[in-house]
C-alpha cells in the first residue's frame, strides 16, 4: 500500500507542463513572485526572488570574469545612430529593434505632454555595446603593450520586442558583455573559446544546466562576427535555448572604428576583437529546466533562500517556537555550517500566515529546503524539514546533526537536478533520423534535438524554415553518423544540432 | 637645511587648485584615468579605476540597505509620460531634462537611418523611478501585513544636461534609489531618517568626507516631497556639493497611483512613501574633497588597489626583483593580513614602463601606499614604500614587519583623509557674519559656507540668486547665533547654511 498522500494531491500550478507549457511557464513566474510584464511593452519588473538569483549569478559570473582579468566598466546608455553605421551587417542586425530617442525635453500643449527640444542627430538605446567600445578603444590602444586589453560590462540593454515574453525576450534586459581587442589572430580566438568554455561550465556547475557547445552556422551569427560560439540548452518542451554567446569578430569592429596599434614589427596595424555576453534570459532557462508541476526548483547556488524555516505558530508556545526557530537559523549559519559567506541564505519567515500556506509558497518558489518548526520540535530538539525534490516527504534529524543533513540534502539537490537535466539532454537528441521526411515527421509530431549530417549550404537552411526549426550549432562534442545532409541529401560538411528554439 | 628635495619638484597636475580648480579637477579625472566624456554629449565612459571606486562604494552600500532589510529589484528603464503626470509637481521638475522616445526602430531613407516605427505615446528614460514603483507597488501591497515594504534598486538614470560636468552633472548616471510605502507617518518619516543617517555615515567611515546634516528648504526639495533631508558635504574650493538625499513623499505619491491597503482597522486607507538616492556623483565628490596637486588621493576603503607593488627592472637581476616581489604580494595578502576578504587589492603592475614612470602614475591614481622593489630590497629582505600623504618620503621595514606596518600606513591614511577635510570643513563654516551686505561680500571675494540665521521666506531667496548662492540646509547640528534672518532681517526661523553649490 503506498504510504497516505497529504491533503493536497493537485499540482500547485495549474495548467501543468504536459497541458501548455507556455501556459505553465507564465504561470510559475507569476506564482514563485519573479517579475511581472505590467508596464511598458516588451520591458519587465524583476521582483526580489527573481532580482536575487540574477545577482547570484552575477556575483559568480564576475568572480570569474575578472579572474580571466577583465576591469569592468561603464559606458553610455545612448549610441549615435552614425556609430551603428560605421559597421554595415552590424546595423543591419539590429535597426528593426531600437528604442530612438528624438528629444530631450518635455512641453505641455494644450495640458498634454509632447516630445521637445530635437535632437540634431538621433540617438538609440544601447543594443549592445560593439560600437561605443570600438571608439574608445581605438583612444586608448596605442601600442602592443596595450594589448590584449579585457574589458566587461554589466547594465541594461534596449531590443524592441513586438513579442515580448517574460525572461526569454523582453525589450529591455540585464546582460554582461565582455570586449576585448588582441595583437593576434590566435590570441583574439583564443579568448572567445575561453569565454564560450567560461559559459559552459558556469551553466552547468552553478545552473545545473547541460548544453551542447557548439558554433552557430552562418546565418545565425552575431551581427558582424565572423564565428559565434554558442552553449545550446534544451528545455523540458525540447525547444532550443541558447544561453551564452562568444563572438570572434576578427578586425571588422577595429576598421569600421580605427582601432589600431603599433606592432612589435614598429607597423600600425588593425587588432582582432571579440565580445561575449549572458543576461537575465538564463533565469528563465533555469524556470524551464528544472521547474516541475509544483512551481519553481532552485539549483542551491542561485537559490535567494537556500533553507526557509516556517514557524508552526497556530495555537500557544509561539514564542518557544520562534525561539526555537531562531536557534535552528544560527546553529546552520554557523562558521563552518551551510554557506559561512551567506548567512542570509538560511531565511525564517515571521509572516503571519498559516504555515500551510507560506509552505506551498516556498515550494512555488522553489526553495531547496523548507524546515517547519512545530511544538513538537521544539520539544524534542529535532529539526523536519522537506527536500524541494521530494516535498511531499518530511524527513527529521536532531538539532546537532541537522546542519549535515542539509548540507547534503543541498548536494542532493544539486546532483539531482544536474543527472535529470544531463538524462533530458540525452535522451532528448535524436541521432537515429536519415531522411528529410523523418525529420519533418519528427518536428510535426514532437519536440526535441536532431543531430545529423549537415551540408552547411546556407539555402538549405531555407527548406527548414516551414517548420520553425533552424540550426542550433555545429556541436563541438558530438557526431553524426552518415554522410549525407539529412536536409537535402548533398555531401555532408559537419555534424549539425536541429532544433526549435526560444 | 631641509631635507634633499626628489627630482621632481613641480606638480603633477597642473593646473594646481589654487591657479584653477575647475581645471584642476578634469585634468584629474584624465591622469587617474577614471572617466572620459567622449561621446554621447553630456554622458560619460567610466573606466576600470573610476568604475572599480563606484563597485566599492555599491558593494558597501548594498550590505547597509540590505541590513535594513530592503529587497533589491529592477524596474523599466522606460516610462509612459502618463505615469510622469499623474504627480503635477514630480513632472514639473523634470520635463525639462527628459530623454525622449518616440520611434522603435530605424529605416534607411536614402542611404540615410531614420527613425521609424512611431510610438502611440512618447516614453521617456527614467530619471527617477518613483511613478513605476508606485504603480506596482499599488498591485502588490494589499493590508497593513505587506507593511512596510522596502525596495531598492541599482541602475542608470537619465537627466539631460545641457551644461555636463565629468561625474558632477552627467546626463547620464549611475545611482540607487531605495523605495519604501509604510502604514504610518511615523514609519516612514523613521525610514527617511534612517536612510539619511545611513548616507551620513557612510560618506564619513567610508569615504572620509564629513558633511553638514539638515533638511533642504522648501525650494530645493525633490519634486514631489514633503520634506528632502540631504548631506551636504564641501569641496576644496568652498563650494557645496549636495551628497546624498532622502525624501520623506508623505501621500502624494500614493494618491497619484492609487497604493492603497486594508488598515488594522479595517478600513483602506493610502500608505504613506518615502525615496532616497546616492549616485556616481560621489566619486566627483571624492575627488574633489582629497586630491591633491599630485592628483587623486584615494581613502583606503574605495581604493581599487590599496597597495601597488612596482619592481624596478632596469638592468641585471629581474627574475629575482620579481619574485621578490611577488613574495612581498602574498605575505601581505595572507590570512590575517590586509584585508583577507579582497587580496585582489594587492597590486603587482608588471608593466614594463619605468618604474619612475609606473610610480607617478600610481601617485596620480591616487594609490594608498606604493611599494617600490629593488636589487636591494631583495637581498636585504626589506620593504621599502610611500604612504600617498607624504610620497615624496620613502619608509622601509623588515619584510616580516611589512603586514602590520603597512595596515598602519592604510589607516594613517585613512584618518589622516578624514581629520583634514573635517578640519577643513569646520574651518569653512563662517558663522560671524551678520548682515546682508556682508554675505554678500563674503561670497563675493572668498568660498565657503555661512551659517547664519533665516525667516525661511521662499521670497527671501530670491535675493540670494544673484549671488548663485542658496540655503544648502536646515543643519541638525549647527545652531547659528542671532535673532534676524541675515538676507531680509525679519524674525528668525531656523538656522541656515548658505553656500554656492555643484
Amino acid at each position: 500500500m503506498p504510504p497516505a498522500q497529504p491533503a493536497k494531491a493537485a499540482t500547485a500550478i495549474s495548467p501543468t507542463r504536459a497541458e501548455d507549457f507556455p501556459g505553465w511557464y507564465q504561470e510559475v513566474v507569476r506564482a514563485a513572485e519573479l517579475a511581472t510584464m505590467a508596464h511598458v511593452r516588451g520591458c519587465m519588473v524583476i521582483r526580489p526572488w527573481g532580482y536575487r538569483m540574477w545577482e547570484l549569478m552575477q556575483a559568480e559570473l564576475d568572480l570569474q570574469i575578472r579572474a580571466r582579468r577583465h576591469d569592468n566598466v561603464y559606458f553610455p546608455v545612448f549610441i549615435p545612430v552614425s556609430y551603428l553605421q560605421a559597421e554595415a551587417e552590424h546595423v543591419e542586425g539590429f535597426a528593426k529593434e531600437m528604442a530612438v530617442v528624438t528629444h530631450h525635453r518635455l512641453e505641455s500643449v494644450d495640458g498634454v505632454l509632447a516630445p521637445a527640444g530635437p535632437l540634431e542627430e538621433p540617438i538609440v538605446v544601447r543594443p549592445t555595446s560593439e560600437t561605443i567600445f570600438g571608439k574608445s578603444m581605438a583612444e586608448w590602444i596605442q601600442s602592443y603593450r596595450d594589448l590584449p586589453m579585457r574589458l566587461n560590462q554589466w547594465c541594461n540593454v534596449v531590443r524592441w520586442e513586438l513579442r515580448p515574453r517574460v525572461f526569454l525576450r523582453t525589450s529591455e534586459f540585464l546582460w554582461q558583455e565582455g570586449h576585448t581587442a588582441h595583437e593576434t589572430e590566435a590570441s583574439a580566438l583564443a579568448d572567445t573559446l575561453n569565454a564560450h568554455e567560461m559559459y559552459r561550465t558556469f551553466a552547468e556547475d552553478f545552473l545545473c544546466i547541460p548544453t551542447v557547445p557548439g558554433e552557430k552556422p552562418e546565418s545565425e551569427r552575431f551581427p558582424g562576427a565572423l564565428q559565434t560560439f554558442t552553449i545550446e540548452a534544451m528545455m523540458q518542451d525540447g525547444r532550443a535555448l541558447q544561453a551564452g554567446t562568444s563572438h570572434y569578430l576578427g578586425q571588422n569592429f577595429a576598421r569600421a572604428f580605427g582601432i589600431d596599434f603599433l606592432g612589435r614589427d614598429n607597423q600600425r596595424q588593425h587588432v582582432y576583437t571579440t565580445s561575449f555576453g549572458i543576461s537575465t534570459r538564463l533565469v528563465g532557462a533555469v524556470i524551464m529546466t528544472h521547474g516541475d508541476d509544483d512551481g519553481l526548483v532552485l539549483p542551491p547556488k542561485i537559490a535567494p533562500a537556500q533553507v526557509v524555516i516556517v514557524p508552526i505558530l497556530r495555537g500557544g508556545a509561539s514564542e518557544e517556537i520562534l525561539a526555537y526557530a531562531e536557534e535552528v537559523a544560527s546553529e546552520l549559519a554557523r562558521p563552518g555550517g551551510l554557506d559561512p559567506l551567506a548567512p542570509d541564505r538560511v531565511l525564517v519567515d515571521r509572516t503571519e500566515r498559516r504555515a500551510n500556506d507560506v509552505r506551498w509558497s516556498y515550494i512555488k518558489k522553489g526553495a531547496p529546503v523548507i524546515i517547519e518548526v512545530g511544538p513538537r520540535d521544539a520539544v524534542s530538539r529535532t529539526v523536519s524539514y522537506r527536500v524541494r525534490l521530494d516535498h511531499r516527504n518530511v524527513r527529521s534529524v536532531p538539532l546537532a546533526q541537522a546542519t549535515e543533513a542539509i548540507r547534503s540534502a543541498l548536494a542532493e539537490v544539486h546532483d539531482g537536478l544536474l543527472t535529470q537535466a544531463r538524462t533530458r539532454l540525452r535522451d532528448g537528441i535524436r541521432s537515429d533520423l536519415s531522411s528529410f521526411a523523418e525529420l519533418r515527421k519528427f518536428f510535426a509530431e514532437s519536440r526535441g534535438l536532431v543531430l545529423a549530417p549537415w551540408c552547411g549550404d546556407p539555402e538549405c537552411e531555407a527548406a527548414l524554415k516551414p517548420l520553425a526549426v533552424s540550426v542550433r550549432c555545429i556541436p563541438e562534442q558530438l557526431e553524426a553518423s552518415g554522410d549525407a545532409c539529412i536536409v537535402d541529401g548533398r555531401p555532408r560538411r559537419f555534424s549539425a544540432l536541429f532544433g526549435q528554439s526560444y
